[in-house]
């Protein structure tokens, strides 16, 4: 065996690259973009602002606000044979998977000599328009078009299910929550992919089928399964001493930056009390009871709820079905995704890491062929 | 500035996993497949037989030589609605951007509970016939179904050309060189995608949009690029001296790993060479001059020409047009991007590598934002 080097196992504590985007501070539970707080952030801001900031280093003034909200809102509609195309997608494909397929194919239509930030915004524009379409084909239902006079967030709601939500504000915030986290792993592997100075299609279609994986972005989906599963308030202790005792995971918690509650977490939580008061939202109360439980039970261990714990219960207050989560997750993140890509490949250096062999090596195949 | 880690750009050196799948010793210039030399393996073995080596980690016996090669051949027609939306895709699409995009629709029809290794294959049976069926449908020919009873390499080149080539076996070895070379870029973004535990189809499609970044697999278009533009070998001298005088990168020389000559590009050469004395190879002088004059333009620096610098040859030679050339790659590195993952996730542990913070932390957005 090489004993040159330790093996860095999921490169925990490596750092890879030099970064102004975001910051996290995992033992105060904080996030901080471009030097503002989430909180400032979703207190005063909005997605398309929030985009900006995170893309160019600085809040917009007007002129520049104007500028990002007019491009976001002009180039939501797909090619007319790109929708032919989803048309002929199995019914049954996870919105994962058609929005991989369809930001690759989109690629086919996009200049060869665009910049990443043009991409970027291509992308960031289109995605809500093949999350909606795809639920309404998937559907039977026709599909809506996009409308240039509305914001982001109202009309990817309004191309879902036909109306203007009171609540559109609400789920803007949630984006921006979900729009920058460092180098995790669906960063991290378009980071990667884009290290070879590949085309921005390539890298998010990477991020999009990272972020797909169970342990990544497909927790949240998850967690609302749980809920469903649990069913009542006065069946979670029963469920979760169950998933102790059969030493399976209880989904939505833990982090592997945040060692205390994560602060996304801490939001998406006040947002549904607040909710709560005046709407009926379904598995809060499970929920609450399910945290307080898992909290008593490994009191020792700090483990808190993290951002997928609390989010599903707002997406599906929304009426957006589980499997569509993790779709919603990659149209706020997409911003961080492409953010770190253009930071990245500025001062470049493609990734090429080791091994450590441990295998044979002096085999002959005429020794080693058996009949 | 956050100053617990230092920022290993690239991770050069840093190991990411224990591996048993290759080797490579770059100061003599070896690459060993689970023990077997390449040079071994393409003296005795063929395609099929070292995917089964590179998947499983010995060589099989005849039985299992058998099952191997009649999975990879029955499973190489793609489904009716897939070539359908193929014939809608915009013709003048890069030949990876098709291949990236039809393994992610790929995915909507694979079986929920397929292991890796199934996908693995039937992958690896398919895009043979995707290359294909994109190179005839571009150029408005019929597309030439698959034929089970032909061989990995016979098979493609026949859907290509729609005939039997005397050389498939020595396609078939160029194949093998390219089946495995450790944790390069696509094989280590594909890596960090699998740690999410997502499906084989996001896998693949983050390995090929990877390698088609020109600082990876696009490398061999770029060098047949570069013969095409010298066009005679009287010519090499001044293009050359005018590459170095722009500080323009020489396409085709260096290596991360290999600090001797390329063992591939070597193995490469010699059978060009002795193609060259039956038939017509185009650029194979002006290559080797080229070879000549670099060498001896840069004596002290050790740069000597890598596998990209002669495959393109050998790939114009078979009729293949360049900008199909890094799909050639991809058909038989589909090998080793698949086996990487199956080892890793044996022993998974997701990425989440750090970034070095350094930009502000203490903005207030009623403070920053300008009109």
């Amino acid at each position: 065996m090489d004993v040159d080097f330790d093996v860095k196992h999921g490169l925990e504590g490596v750092a890879v690259a030099i970064s102004s985007i975001s910051y996290v501070d995992g033992k105060k539970g904080e996030l901080v973009y471009r030097g503002f707080s989430i909180e400032d952030l979703i207190k005063n801001s909005n997605f398309e602002e929030t985009a900006y900031l995170i893309w160019f280093g600085s809040l917009p003034n007007e002129n520049e606000l104007d500028f990002i909200v007019s491009m976001l809102s002009k180039k939501r509609e797909l090619p007319e044979k790109i929708i032919n195309i989803m048309r002929l997608f199995p019914k049954n494909s996870h919105p994962m998977e058609v929005l991989r397929s369809v930001v690759s194919i989109l690629g086919m239509y996009s200049g060869e000599n665009n910049s990443t930030l043009e991409d970027a915004i291509n992308l960031t524009a289109k995605i809500p328009t093949v999350i909606a379409y795809w639920y309404r084909i998937k559907n039977n239902m026709p599909i809506i078009h996009p409308r240039e006079d509305l914001k982001h967030s109202e009309n990817f709601l309004y191309m879902m299910f036909g109306e203007i939500s009171q609540y559109s504000e609400l789920f803007d915030k949630t984006l921006i929550l979900h729009a920058e986290q460092g180098m995790n792993a669906s960063t991290f592997a378009s980071t990667v992919t884009a290290s070879t100075l590949t085309d921005t299609y390539s890298i998010i279609t990477t991020a999009i089928g990272t972020l797909k994986g169970p342990l990544h972005g497909g927790a949240n989906e998850r967690v609302l399964k749980m809920f469903e599963e649990i069913k009542s308030v006065d069946n979670v202790e029963s469920y979760i001493n169950a998933l102790i005792e059969n030493k399976n995971k209880i989904m939505g918690f833990g982090h592997r930056i945040y060692k205390t509650y994560d602060p996304r977490a801490k939001v998406l939580k006040e947002w549904i009390k607040e909710l709560f008061l005046k709407e009926n939202v379904e598995y809060f109360e499970i929920a609450l009871k399910v945290e307080e439980y898992v909290l008593k039970k490994f009191e020792n261990r700090k483990i808190y709820p993290n951002v997928d714990f609390y989010s599903g219960i707002l997406y599906n207050f929304f009426n957006i079905p589980k499997e569509f989560f993790t779709t919603i997750f990659a149209m706020a993140r997409i911003i961080g995704w492409t953010a770190h890509s253009m930071e990245y490949c500025k001062n470049n250096r493609i990734f090429r890491p080791r091994s450590i062999y441990n295998g044979p090596k002096n085999f002959k195949y005429k020794e080693y062929k058996r009949s």
